[in-house]
């Protein structure tokens, strides 16, 4: 298998982004915000006792465990943002407290290594009992993550030796051999991030662990069929929807076709497959991995990059089915697909997979979070209507407004350690190429080899259609710079210090290979137009509908700008659509106005008549999704019903 | 308040019809086959334990309690069925069964007079402690009016005394006097049922407990907050959905006006409301039903005569939510809406309550049994895709065949009571008037007053636009003949003996008041075309989509003619609609097809694009609503989308 790319080192990337600094600017006042939470010091918001049972775990407090089987996972995840954010910012204060945590985290481990607060405190004789419900593993998993992460990001090995001790524990009673436990995780992440340690500390066992997992799964008898202890509430749950497909266990990973089960857990487990393909070297998981990730992006996902389209199971339902309304679509699967999407670019090296991930994290990811940082979304449906998603109640798992925090609080967390280590999606590189896969303004210091090289981006992309990239080194020694041309733009012009490029086109990427010595600037010019899309006629929710993007960027009616029942809407084929960028809105976007037609309240009030509904025209304002409800509640809509002439 | 207007006796109804007879056919075969199914014989259906519960509460079977605490519900509306068609049908064998089972009820009563069997068997203790989820009253309520309608059918007392035995030992229990239980339904049923054991018996301690559990029902605290047994898994039960509007009790009934919570509840009890407002005389109760009444149909109500649109709960949930894929639409509470739009139709004459009472039977309780009576659906959403259906979980409410019997069987023998009662809707009578409500043909004879008349209608109704009315009587003392224009027809022509008649429309009824003695023959001619239905544009799911009828059948698109995708069509606005009888489809039926246009499969797999779906002119091939699923599994939609020009 050929190298895979890899990520930059984030601490040499400085953004300075016109489309994502709104958002990585509000990561420090977040993992505070988050750290209050944490510590259960929001006013009216659930509480998460996650600190509270470590120390409880740990001896420093008294009390019983609070919250849900994997509050620890929220833990890892805000050190894991908070690792990312100091390897780009200096911020002792933060640093103390992150250590001060460690230091307590270090306190509940056990003599043996074990830490888990859930099964410390509350279930002490039940550890590795019910692997499919009580997410010891994915906990694990996520703080694995953290362990790496700040290990990187500050040198200190403090959490990662604890970290080291856990899953020493782990691969000592889960595993092949005689004696040990031949399960493998309910949740899947601890594969991702078993890679991620193996990677860092060059000890095998731990890859060994994660392709044990992913080369037991679904094997017959499944596992979680055999597990004895069942004696939760969770136990009870829905069998019908908690099935074999649920937890990806219908059939063996190499035999899966479709995407399938908890949207989450899927991506979480491709990625983690994904990474194990690679340093495995195994074709066939590959080829797996690239039918699980065809079947999402061609089928199942939705044009923002969400995916888990029923919200009974959090799950993939089917080919094509994609209700706008009732979809589950949560954030924390949108990052989980930016990931698998980033393994399999780095790996193929295919800008299709770069669209997705650019796809995920420019919509749903962003639309998650407040422009303020501190309100969450978990579901990100495509359509709103507050009236009726607060009074039918299947539609109760979609939130008209942004939460201050949730009793799961998967994604807060998930989102804020996206956002501080968006850096590692923007490049990817091995000895003789730099690939640019997302257009973030930024200034990075990188090694191409043994080549130093400064890269610095500057565009207003995805609003503005000019990049240009300056590239220095004193090297002279060739090598490739891939640039994306991204999905929904057309390539208008290419210079090399202003005389046409002689780029060649391979797998979305326009590469030049040139001696990059002293300072050259490339230059691309776009066209990004606002663009009409439509979803393939099997997809029965958008039939007759258009949905506009301009770039990655995927464009909503906001009740704000548009009234009430937006669905009323209809957008002529031929009406002009009119960009504007508003200064003064979420802090800068480019809007699009048309000229519409809306029905009209005629005063007739019956609810059935054979008079049709009356139109008129009707002044049309699209904003970004991503920015939806930062002005109060209101509907929302996505796919708008067509006017065909 | 003015005298309602009452049914005509079913013994005396003669149905030959060309629409109806076809169902009202398979009642004995139903009723044999439902028979079959309370003492479970069925194979490979859902058990039933119907039978076997009263057996073992009679000492006659050893055994547990088996299913739902309503279980017993079952045998009481197969029993009412039998009545109905014993009423209007010699059949010894049936007779001798329905005796037998009632000889087992009697059997199973216990010395104090009560009868439940899940009490008897299961929860001997807990009696009376748990009004809300354990379905008592609700049993009792159909005991009722299977005794009632078994002694009206065949004048044997033995269920009636019973019952009444039951009924006094509530009475006893339950009121306002002190030391009783000052509770009232969980599942309202037992108002109706009191109401017609009142009438039945005359004695007015039945009226008292109805009005008494409506005049406490929502009343401040709320009972249900006060019951002590909640120690069943049901009172572990989402407590969203399980609310206070989920059981009607948010507020007093006077002072509700918006149609809540679980959909057959609030039919059946605004049907006991209704009744109780006429018997007591209050005005304020019975403005109530008609605010109730006009929030259903005129916002909360399907084109199909259904309610109930959010699945969970099985509940109303808010104006113009109306989604046609999702909706629950219980077979059992259009049942409900029949009877009360029937009972609002006998206080106020208006023809507005029976178009709905006609909705509803035409469409949604046909399309809960298959043309054979043997298969039911429960749930009756607008639109199925099965693939979708059966994969996206928050869509299992949704059966896409019809089902040989269910756990929880409210709806099969319901519909076969109802079947084997149309008659009751068919006219309403007091001393002066007989109202013709539904056009089936019919010969029947009755007392209007003092006067015998003999009444036959012969119709085509709703395929057919004709009606003949032949009305005789000795009698020379004037009375009305009050005949229905239905919704969506116009009348065309009238004429008596083939002069024109001197009608007077009132309330949407043709009235003619004369001497009709000897034979009088009265002709209506209505126009009777097919419609396009539009949706209030309120109502999300069907903007921009249109509805055929044709009186008060509901069209709908089958994948049997039309193939899949059939939200790919649309509906040209100016295409011609072609009326076709086949005698040979669903043993007759008005067919409508049209020229429309469809999405092709351009072979572009991919999920989004940019250039617009094609299409092409497509045959449309439009049949009834109910007979959907009679040929197979496959796609339905009964809101198409339009094309306009």
């Amino acid at each position: 298998m050929q190298k895979r790319l890899q990520s930059l080192p984030l601490k040499n990337i400085a953004i300075h982004d016109n489309y994502w600094s709104r958002y990585i600017n509000t990561v420090p006042a977040g993992l505070s915000y988050q750290w209050d939470a944490l510590n259960d010091r929001l006013p009216d918001a659930e509480k998460s006792y996650c600190m509270h049972n470590f120390k409880v775990a740990a001896g420093l407090e008294e009390g019983e465990f609070g919250g849900r089987c994997f509050q620890d996972s929220d833990v890892a995840k805000w050190l894991e943002g908070v690792a990312y954010y100091l390897e780009t910012n200096c911020d002792p204060e933060l640093e103390k407290i992150a250590d001060e945590a460690i230091e307590i985290i270090g306190k509940a481990q056990q003599d043996d290594g074990y830490l888990d607060t859930y099964f410390i405190v509350a279930e002490p004789d039940k550890r590795w009992t019910n692997l499919r419900d009580w997410h010891e593993l994915y906990c694990a998993g996520h703080f694995i993550e953290a362990a790496v992460a700040y290990y990187n990001s500050t040198g200190k090995d403090r959490l990662l030796k604890i970290i080291c001790r856990y899953a020493d524990l782990i691969c000592n009673t889960i595993g092949k051999e005689e004696g040990k436990i031949h399960g493998y995780p309910g949740h899947p992440e601890i594969e991702l991030a078993l890679v991620k340690l193996y990677r860092v500390t060059g000890e095998k066992r731990y890859l060994d662990l994660a392709q044990y997992f992913i080369d037991e799964r679904g094997q017959r008898p499944v596992y979680f069929d055999m597990e004895k202890s069942r004696s939760d509430p969770q136990a009870a749950v829905d069998p019908q929807i908690f099935n074999h497909t649920y937890y990806q266990v219908h059939a063996p990973i190499r035999e899966q076709d479709t995407a399938e089960g908890h949207a989450v857990r899927n991506a979480y487990l491709y990625t983690g497959v994904a990474d194990v393909a690679f340093e495995t070297g195994d074709e066939t998981l590959l080829k797996t991995c690239e039918t699980i990730f065809d079947n999402i992006a061609e089928k199942r996902m939705y044009i923002t990059g969400s995916i888990g389209s029923a919200a009974n199971g959090e799950r993939f339902s089917t080919d094509y089915d994609l209700p706008n309304h009732s979809s589950y679509s949560e954030s924390c699967a949108s990052i989980a697909l930016a990931m698998f999407a980033k393994r399999m670019l780095e790996i193929k090296r295919d800008a299709k997979y770069a669209d997705v991930m650019e796809n995920a994290l420019y919509n749903t990811v962003l639309a998650g979070i407040s422009l303020e940082g501190n309100r969450f979304f978990y579901v990100n449906p495509l359509e709103v209507i507050p009236d009726v998603d607060e009074k039918n109640l299947d539609l109760r798992h979609v939130k008209t407004e942004r939460q201050k925090w949730f009793g799961c609080a998967c994604c807060p967390p998930n989102i804020i350690r996206t956002l501080a280590s968006l850096g590692q999606y923007i490049y990817s590189a091995d000895d003789e190429n730099l690939f640019v896969n997302l257009y973030v303004s930024n200034e990075t210091h990188c090694k191409i080899g043994d080549r130093d090289v400064t890269v610095s981006v500057r565009t207003k992309y995805p609003y503005g259609s000019g990049i240009e990239i300056k590239v220095k080194t004193d090297s002279d020694d060739p090598f490739t710079l891939a640039l994306r041309l991204p999905k929904h733009t057309f390539l208008n012009r290419m210079t090399v210090d202003d005389a046409p490029a002689h780029e060649v086109l391979e797998k979305g990427y326009l590469k030049l290979k040139r001696n990059w010595k002293g300072e050259t600037v490339v230059r691309i010019l776009l066209d990004l137009p606002v663009l009409r899309v439509y979803a393939n006629p099997k997809v029965r929710a958008d039939i007759g509908k258009v949905a506009l993007v301009k770039g990655p960027v995927v464009y909503c009616l906001e009740e704000a700008d548009n009234g009430t029942n937006l669905g009323g809407f209809e957008l002529p084929d031929d009406a002009v659509l009119h960009e504007e960028y508003d200064n003064t809105l979420f802090g800068g976007t480019m809007t699009i106005t048309a000229e519409g037609v809306k029905v009209v309240d005629d005063g007739n009030a019956s609810l059935y008549r054979t008079t049709p509904p009356k139109k008129t025209k009707a002044a049309m304002k699209f904003v970004p999704y991503c920015y939806w409800n930062n002005r109060g509640k209101g509907e929302m809509l996505v796919w708008v019903r067509r006017e065909t002439k």
